[in-house]
């Protein structure tokens, strides 16, 4: 994000009451509570791939977070007249593909995808708030904010790393192949609606959010947190 | 169940002072436990058989409560000195046998899963209850209450069968399957613990519970409820 430098003062904030901003804050809500929905979703039934009850649970508990970060959307959503549901399933499409593209073959690609494939989407979103309106970013910045459930997955990938230092090489390149898909359908998604396109990449009145600055950024973050897990970037 | 008609007072009741009753009623709630916890990941991985994210969700919050259960169940074992999630994966192998011979083929299906399926689980658990100490059987009842959040499946099947009358014969047989797949998994968990099927088969002192009677109980409120779904049994 760049701020205009001919500006002598701070940009004015977007407003709800701009139709157009209206407009692609209604949807990039919908966006990010049907990723949200999914997250929990796939949380689930990719949790199905370990043999352990105790692990299987405690990916349960990271879904729930999911489960009530899309409450909160849902009700936001409702609040400013929209029907979340149908907002948000205007998004199911393009948000299962990536899921069906990033399906883990085992428990620890699983365990990476739920710590560097959500993250990419919360770096994304929180990218974001600068360009919107107090009462959006808060709530962006709220639904985006790290499950303290996700620091056992780390210990868990140091473990896998421990026992078997191979593994590392493969979920190196499963990492690389997340990363890849998440900023794939992020393009797709900006290219979907001119509305949501507005808020994803212009931003409010004197404000630019330019798509190559903020994949680099998603990129780097993307890095830190392979090299956190032990992994090549 | 009868009760000897030889004995003149009731018989007492079992107490969690006898070591066998104990292990007996540690197995019971391990397995009613890992039977929630699984209920609450297949409802969610099947409710991805919806195109809808309004389906899909409402699928959620019946399995949210089947998570709430779990708690409840991992809570009472904790407290009677047992480590749920051991107690509780000793029947993960064979509860998820029963998933995976009644893997729905589509919503439908998975839908009257959910409301059959699981009811057969409950039925059978609440049959046990004259059998268990007070403390016990109190929560064996509490887990085992009916969503509220079901009621809107029985909808769901009736606008399905008014729009094309053919799947009703299809969701019968489908029935059938998931009453079939419930009783033997029943018989094979009865056979593999000496103190669970001593809880599941004779409960306490003074107390029979007939295989036989059992599952013809079953099989009659499973019918009973077919019929208010508009399934023959």
């Amino acid at each position: 994000m760049t701020i205009d430098p001919a500006a002598t003062v701070a940009p004015p904030l977007p407003s709800l009451d701009d139709p157009s901003y209206r407009a692609g804050v209604l949807e990039m809500l919908g966006l990010l509570g049907c990723g949200h929905y999914l997250a929990f979703e796939r949380l689930v039934s990719e949790s199905a791939l370990s043999p352990s009850l105790g692990k299987r649970l405690s990916i349960a508990r990271v879904a729930d977070d999911e489960l009530v970060a899309y409450d909160k959307l849902a009700a936001r959503l409702s609040a400013l007249g929209a029907d979340p549901t149908e907002m948000m399933g205007r998004f199911l499409a393009p948000l299962e593909r990536y899921h069906q593209m990033t399906t883990p073959g085992d428990w620890l690609e699983s365990v990476v995808k739920s710590y560097v494939g959500d993250a990419i989407a919360s770096d994304f979103y929180m990218a974001l708030t600068p360009a919107l309106d107090p009462e959006t970013a808060d709530l962006v910045r709220e639904v985006c904010a790290e499950s303290e459930h996700r620091t056992a997955m780390v210990a868990e990938i140091h473990a896998a790393i421990a026992a078997d230092p191979r593994v590392a090489g493969r979920l190196a390149l499963w990492g690389r192949r997340l990363l890849g898909e998440a900023l794939s359908r992020i393009q797709t998604l900006a290219a979907a609606s001119d509305e949501l396109a507005r808020i994803l990449l212009e931003g409010g009145p004197g404000l630019t959010i330019d798509l190559v600055d903020l994949i680099d950024g998603l990129t780097t973050a993307h890095a830190a947190r392979m090299t956190a897990l032990g992994l090549a970037a």
